[in-house]
């Protein structure tokens, strides 16, 4: 049988998805308890890795398995094993060529970067903190070079293996969250939440940390919204200097299904 | 010189506010950090101490001192020294006389509780989480029971040394927080947010999540609403038997000012 499994997590206590000896990760865990629940050897294929410290609304991954519990139970069983920063949203059968990484079309990510003048106490491990205001303006207008299918090699971390680095982006949408919204206390008054999201049909390693450290850039200051291109163009890493932190960053969606995702484009 | 502190931090990852060997505490923090800028033994006295888990928007201390490092740099100083979750938010000279526990007339807390169906990976230190919808005019009506100045020794734990049981609450607030306010994603669309706000002059060990647990038994229609002024005329902790979970109790002000007080209990 084969099977896909949709999960989400807190990656604040994970060392990233990929299954490490000695550390707990998101694919460890899941392996460990559907393994036993299966009661043989379970290895799943994620549709991409992601850091320490990044989280997912959504994540995706498949699995081959030949066993008698069923997926409904499964999934309840399971997740009365795992921790509470890890939960199975969703496990169901399909077709026997699915797999989650090959199948999978695109995916949107989520950055959020906190400005607040003040130490908040309470977002170190969700949040990109940040003092000094950004000018979003110029981030939007800077994104707008990001838009389309091009060579993202120089938004890409070295160490990877990656050799084709043509991506395309679909969309990168940035707005932001004055006072009246973060109504409950934990952020406070005086705080602002500023939230980019990527949709793109794949990310090189780092992609959308590199991305958006370069984003930050061009809200501060730093450099021109127009050198957004050159750095692209540059096909050099060196040239994009500034990755966001891993805490802001959220896998929000995975997409398997053409019509979704431009329903997601869309809107 | 008499300094008060005032201090906000992120509970989840402190055994409490108590100084405890081998232990990561609130004041065992703040004690090591002042002592080290201030190269004196410096002792901090709590308004009050808070429980492992418990967070706080605000809390104060008191400690004597003579050190030549100016407060506004011990500020900045000691904030570098602190952990992330931990921040000092004031700190300044006060009378001779000044004591922050025997000086503060009232404090507020904030007590959040999450209703969703289904896991949520970010909400474990943050919110007491509940599966099932609870009846919130039902709380409102139990709470009535407990505004005056009442003998509230069936809201306090065992192991509790206090004799002096009587305490007054001004006021609690319990409002409700439906999806359209929990804009970011981390708290879902079926979710939904209770809030509890409680001013009270003092409280005795555990009182408000005592309070709390008791209040939700009643949203649930576990307990009548009337049963509230039987468990309290009881005396009798074994009356009210289900304390709520210190990850969603925020200490929210302390008051050392009448008006202020006065002022937090009118609107």
């Amino acid at each position: 049988m084969n099977v896909l499994l949709i999960v989400k997590y807190d990656g604040s206590n994970f060392s990233g998805w990929q299954r490490l000896s000695h550390r707990r990760t998101v694919q460890g865990d899941l392996e460990r308890v559907l393994s036993k629940l299966c009661r043989q050897k379970i290895e799943i294929k994620g549709t991409g890795r992601t850091d320490a410290g990044v989280h997912a609304y959504m994540q995706a991954a498949s699995f081959q398995g030949d066993f008698q519990i069923p997926l409904d139970r499964l999934k309840i069983a399971a997740n009365k094993m795992l921790s509470d920063d890890l939960y199975i949203v969703d496990i169901r059968e399909v077709d026997e060529n699915f797999h989650a990484r090959f199948d999978c079309i695109g995916k949107t990510y989520i950055y959020k970067i906190l400005i607040s003048k003040e130490k908040n106490v309470f977002s170190k491990n969700y949040f990109y903190n940040l003092k000094d205001n950004l000018n979003v303006d110029l981030m939007k207008e800077a994104a707008k070079s990001l838009i389309g299918e091009k060579d993202f090699r120089s938004f890409m971390s070295s160490g990877s293996d990656k050799v084709e680095t043509i991506r395309e982006i679909y969309k990168i949408d940035i707005s932001e969250h004055p006072d009246q919204r973060l109504w409950d206390g934990q952020y406070q008054c005086q705080d602002k939440i500023i939230q980019i999201k990527v949709i793109g049909n794949g990310f090189l390693y780092n992609m959308v940390r590199i991305m958006v450290g370069t984003l930050v850039d061009v809200g501060s200051g730093k450099i021109d919204p127009d050198a957004m291109n050159k750095i692209i163009e540059s096909k050099d890493r060196s040239f994009a200097k500034h990755t966001a932190p891993a805490q802001g960053l959220y896998l929000e969606k995975i997409y398997f299904d053409k019509r979704e995702l431009e329903e997601s484009i869309k809107t």
